[in-house]
């Protein structure tokens, strides 16, 4: 029989692990709260709420292991779900990934830095918090935000009342607003035996708290790319990780701030399709199933935009032959991901295909930061 | 409004196109006569003979341009679809290509050396054919034969009535069966535009008339690499092709002799899907959707290994940093092909590789003559 692999989330993380599975000779069945969830496109969707146990338990059968393409599951479904079919990554890693702040705390258990941050549970505390972080500092919600949702910049005193009128209700975190040089991520992915693997460093561009762009290998990053890699393989094996995972680190004053942990395949991977040996989908998947993991190795430069709100012109990246184009299939919206394109091969070709590109679809902007970078 | 893509054809070559098509945003339906035909694990199939008009009209609503999967589509349909839908390559290349004498008369019509051939329409023709052809011999019938299915040896007057009583009832060609060194596939990929581009050569090697294995790029073809690719230009400029194609080549005593031209994508290219910058699917895709072809340049040696009738542990291919796995979700069958590995990277470490997985699989008589062609 065919293996079949479940995911929880429809959207294009279980879309690219779909069709990074194929090949493999794997099933997928995918279950989202929405029918047309882009993933339906390539693999058979059930569309349920997530708390509608019944549909999730009819949903687990006949798969052999369960996984996620978002890390907001609820935890009581992923729980349940684990009772019946083995999961990966498992449910308690998924839980403190979801709290910020238990995240950061273990951040620091393990001995990674962090930017300050304190607990806001209440508008003193948020008083207390301000006190300690200093400004500028940032008030987000504990759970549930992505690309910069539920996040507010506070920079004085008269940001306060009007920040917890709008987020107060929920539990929340306050952290200090570095103004860091660089961020960078590691995409580690740990197998079920405790087979640990990186890809190279990336280099990550951002555009209104939305990732714009990355840069694979990230440059210059002799000194702390063990460090980096050190901490990576740190917080897999403290919580049993299995699958892949990105930890998003700041560069400092030359020192590394862990920032966050994502408990999934990540955007800043989107690059490994065409730029490493196996991409970040198939060793997710090689992972979670017990396979040995795929090389890692990246061949040669790849730099990745992202496409967000609506997907551009494709002509202009089509005809570099160093571009490689990547629509989701989703209807646009501003502030959603709905494709992306990378341009892999040798630097100096890259840099000039990514001035062509940016010129030719007016985005000089999102490819200026990254033919910065290449340049230093 | 996305654009969808129609495939004649549900099997493994319409599975890889819609894999490769995913990225670009296409979508596929797909129609084939068999309700499990393995494309239907990635995209939608509607099962139907392809005589029913009816069926293949309501397939034809909503679909952009139409493609194959396989050669053997009944012209008719294949016309009656061409009425309603863009259709590439055009019905007519199609026809040729179905047709082994017409193939060979126009190789011939085109300056291309063929091995000697004759019609044979009778049992009278069958004898005047031998005369003029000679032994040994390969008498074939001229439609509807693939994998060396519809196919006898003659090697002297004793085999002409057994050959005759078997495949007698049909049109035959008799060919005279060269002693070739080496089979070369030139696969070739003409745009709407009459753009045209060549992958690098490929050497095939065969086990009971079937591919089983394939070397990226061909060793030693300087001699004639370039008339090879001339040969395919040519070709598709004569049929006015739009899309991907095989030119099946024989080397004999330095020259080359046209064998067959497959009018689709071919088992020959499948390497590309790793070990080129562009696969020859999305290739094929581009080329009938007027896009602007992708780079064809191999990236590294590329070795591929088809598993036919039944496919064997993945394992020890999973464990090669360079090794690549195809499973194409077929039920297993004596002589069907059920998936494929490749290796690519480095020729050395392609070789180490080969070699280890040989042994581990016991299938050193299919890995043999790749190693002695890569060390010559």
């Amino acid at each position: 029989m065919a293996t079949t692999v479940g995911i929880l989330g429809g959207g294009q993380l279980a879309r690219m692990m779909a069709i990074a599975g194929a090949p493999l000779g794997l099933r997928f069945k995918i279950v989202d709260t929405v029918a047309d969830a882009c993933a339906s496109q390539v693999a058979p969707l059930t569309c349920a709420d997530y708390n509608d146990f019944d549909a999730i338990s009819s949903f687990a059968d006949g798969i052999d292991v369960v996984t996620f393409d978002f890390e907001n599951v609820p935890a009581d479904t992923a729980m349940f779900i684990a009772s019946r079919v083995p999961v990966f990554p498992n449910p308690q890693a998924l839980a403190v990934a979801q709290d910020r702040l238990e995240e950061k705390q273990l951040f620091n258990r393990l001995g990674m830095n962090t930017p300050a941050f304190a607990t806001v549970d209440s508008r003193e505390d948020l008083d207390a918090a301000v006190a300690s972080v200093g400004y500028p500092a940032i008030l987000k919600t504990r759970r549930l935000g992505y690309d910069g949702k539920g996040q507010i910049r506070l920079r004085s005193a008269e940001d306060l009342n009007a920040a917890w009128a709008k987020l107060g209700d929920v539990p929340l975190i306050l952290e200090s607003l570095v103004a860091f040089e660089r961020e960078i991520s590691v995409i580690g992915i740990r197998g079920r035996t405790g087979e640990f693997k990186t890809y190279p460093l990336t280099q990550n561009f951002h555009q209104n708290s939305i990732l714009s762009a990355s840069l694979t290998p990230a440059p210059n990053t002799a000194a702390f790319a063990e460090t980096a890699v050190g901490y990576a393989k740190k917080l897999a094996e403290e919580l049993d990780y299995v699958g892949v995972f990105a930890l998003e680190l700041f560069v400092h004053q030359g020192k590394l701030l862990a920032n966050e942990m994502a408990p999934r395949v990540h955007n800043s991977g989107h690059w490994s399709i065409e730029g490493a040996v196996t991409s970040q989908f198939e060793n997710h998947l090689r992972a979670v199933l017990g396979l040995p993991l795929g090389s890692t190795l990246e061949t040669e430069t790849s730099v990745l935009l992202n496409w967000i709100g609506e997907i551009p012109d494709a002509l202009p990246v089509l005809q570099e032959p160093l571009g490689h184009w990547h629509d989701y299939g989703k209807a646009s919206r501003p502030g959603r991901k709905v494709g992306h394109a990378t341009f892999h091969g040798p630097a100096a070709e890259v840099a000039q295909a990514l001035g062509r590109v940016g010129a030719s679809l007016k985005r000089e902007d999102q490819v200026a930061p990254v033919l910065t970078a290449m340049a230093a």
